[in-house]
């Protein structure tokens, strides 16, 4: 036992090798020195079971940290923004239309404070980064990543650096500077870009969120599957359709399950995990339909650029899950992508980027398909929000109807909409 | 007693004149018919007293709707897209910034479903509007609202027509395309698709969220107060300082603490009430400093275009609060407001748009006017999200540096930004 107070209340027990089983201090390092496998935080699970309970979680803070005996960190010194606790809806006209009985959406489109689910990764990384002593943090990214980075970064006084592509769009530019990071456009490729920050992360000694300390910001993701179960009161989901990027997401919403499990939180029982990738970057998918243990590179060509990693780094534990829980991996096109933003904004009210509108699309894909089954209970993980991927629907969402400020301008652009619509719907039924 | 089970719970008990008192039924209806003057909600506050308690709220759904009986609707069938319940946050770095003590920022820059705090008065109009059997309903709007009104009434299944200005920023409108409502662009001022949209009301029976259905709308900015009282333990704060646009949901969260007092859920004390307005439109600022109890109507001329209401209509009546409670309305430059969107996202990590931008402003300015005392609990409410005014900070935002991806160019744009900084930081100090 340990003298030191802060300590002790820690379930962290170090990080351990995926591949080989190596164990490590819970340092900031990602890579096995033996055999380069990931490696993943390590916890003392009969510590973890005999602290929580479903009352101390109830009476934990409103965000992501009432589960902090499952995250990896050691102190109290936490970096709360009000991350996580994002609503599970459950779906009424989304349902009706797909004909499912019981589909919830878990909705980190509002997550805060950056409207992805990305505020919750960083935020564990960067409480984990304070207790390993960085004062200067960083990542690469094109997107939600530095929008979290600069935000929770700034939230907690740290020194920020993002790294980002030269070509990247203004608004997305925008909504990191806001923050007061330096900002790096780099000229190159992503590779490039990769390369470059283990350089800089070797050399200034800067804590890089989803490099060296990816094995902390990983496990982030879990706090969905927590979250889920409780507002299900503390019942697991039959089915989920989750995103699949570089596989970290889908992977750790699966052990967040069995962690629930494994502590006595839940009754243990299958959960079918089935993952979404967009047509245009769909290595996963692949490789499940074509029944591969591994995963073949691709080079993205898709709207739907959050998810669009092209030699996914959890593809194959993704794979294995899918399979033995017996879930499928689909993809969509970038029309049905658009489609599923549409129908997901017309039915529910929810406002999502392309990566929602990919889930939404495989989701709708798996019923006609027969792969959900219409009485199971199914929870879609909707996580980012639509203003970050404007420029992909805008030419999609229709026109306004031009009137005078009178009514007579108003009543007849009332009847010429109201007989396109009957058109429009004459076709539909055609 | 009423028979009807629905009905009993409810502590709605009608509408009544602002100004005579006179009573009306509670009917999509604003105005008196004797004074003309506003209409508001009246509720049966021994039956909220009786049923109400800390447990009974905390028991209640995470969202508005934890409220329902300080609400204006009668039914059970609530519209709920876990609106609400938005962080509160202690702010540790823009209170030392200020040298405040007791800081704490209101985050609805994250509320569900469309980032704003409209979404909170648009889920109880909605709400009423199909508890009064309305299949239609409406808005005329810039911005924040058609968003609300569009994602609400989509996830609620009603139909749904938008007015906007013909000239709106592309990015608002597709905001509110996306979820699919007819939207009609007027090609006319304010004043002019105001005018319209009380004559479409009259002749198609539909229900205007800010019009006829305003009572009911506009109740719903209460629970700013509700949550806030919560959020802190049900204490009341010392010092709130909220934007004043209409007046309205300054004035709501004024009436939404005095409830709390009534009917026993928190101590009596003073809560020092303080409003914020652009000097582009600043009517009431321009009263309070005035000395006046009437408000004079202006033109429109700032950045903060959700906030630009030249007539505000609950001017006279913020204007009273802010002298009975102690508080003070201000007003910032436009320049100031840029500079309040920067400086909480840099302290903060939240992105809020020119409303927020302008409240932050109107607090560094109270506090450096010796009007907000260090000591006092400050509640600054940021009411919607930077996304959807992007066009006002970005040339305001700085430019990321350009670099080649090598180490050897990372080194030196680093030097040559700290040199930067270094002199920025020799010029503060001047
Ligand atoms: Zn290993
Ligand atoms: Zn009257």
């Amino acid at each position: 036992m340990t003298q030191t107070p802060i300590r002790s209340t820690s379930t962290l027990r170090g990080l351990r090798c995926r591949e080989c089983g190596a164990e490590y201090a819970a340092e900031a390092r990602h890579v096995c020195e033996w055999c380069f496998g990931p490696l993943e935080a390590a916890y003392d699970y009969e510590a973890i079971r005999s602290r929580v309970s479903h009352q101390s979680i109830a009476a934990g803070p409103r965000s992501i940290w009432r589960y902090r005996p499952f995250l990896p960190v050691s102190g109290e010194r936490l970096i709360d923004l009000g991350t996580g606790l994002t609503p599970l809806i459950r779906s009424e006209r989304l349902a009706r239309r797909l004909g499912l009985k019981a589909l919830y959406l878990k909705n980190d489109a509002v997550n805060v404070p950056s409207l992805s689910f990305k505020d919750r990764v960083v935020s564990v990384a960067l409480t984990r980064a304070r207790e390993l002593g960085f004062t200067t943090v960083s990542c690469a990214s094109t997107g939600n990543l530095a929008n979290a980075t600069a935000a929770i970064a700034a939230h907690a006084g740290l020194e920020c650096y993002i790294f980002i592509p030269a070509d990247l769009e203004a608004g997305k530019v925008l909504g990191t500077l806001i923050y007061g990071p330096q900002v790096l456009a780099v000229d190159g490729n992503y590779d490039q870009v990769n390369r470059l920050c283990s350089e800089v992360a070797d050399r200034h000694g800067w804590g890089f969120v989803n490099i060296n300390l990816r094995p902390y910001y990983s496990e982030g993701s879990k706090t969905l599957a927590f979250e889920v179960a409780e507002q299900l009161d503390w019942q697991l989901p039959d089915h989920v359709v989750a995103p699949i990027a570089s596989g970290s997401l889908y992977t750790k919403i699966y052990k967040g399950f069995q962690e629930l499990i494994k502590t006595g939180l839940v009754a243990d029982k299958p959960v079918r995990m089935s993952g979404a990738q967009a047509s245009g970057c769909s290595p996963v998918a692949e490789a499940f339909r074509g029944g591969q243990d591994f995963v073949t590179p691709v080079k993205p060509a898709t709207i739907a650029k959050s998810i669009a990693i092209g030699n996914p780094a959890d593809g194959i534990y993704a794979l294995d899950i899918a399979r033995k829980s017996g879930g499928s991996i689909a993809d969509v096109s970038d029309s049905e992508i658009i489609e599923g933003i549409k129908l997901l904004a017309q039915t529910e009210g929810i406002f999502t980027e392309t990566a929602g509108g990919t889930t939404v699309a495989v989701l709708k894909k798996l019923v006609e398909a027969g792969q959900i089954d219409p009485e199971e209970t199914t929870v879609v993980y909707i996580t980012g929000n639509g203003l970050k991927t404007q420029e992909a629907i805008a030419p999609y969402a229709g026109e306004p109807l031009q009137i005078e400020p009178s009514l007579a301008s108003f009543e007849r652009a009332l009847e010429r909409a109201r007989t396109l619509d009957r058109l429009d719907w004459q076709q539909t039924l055609v």
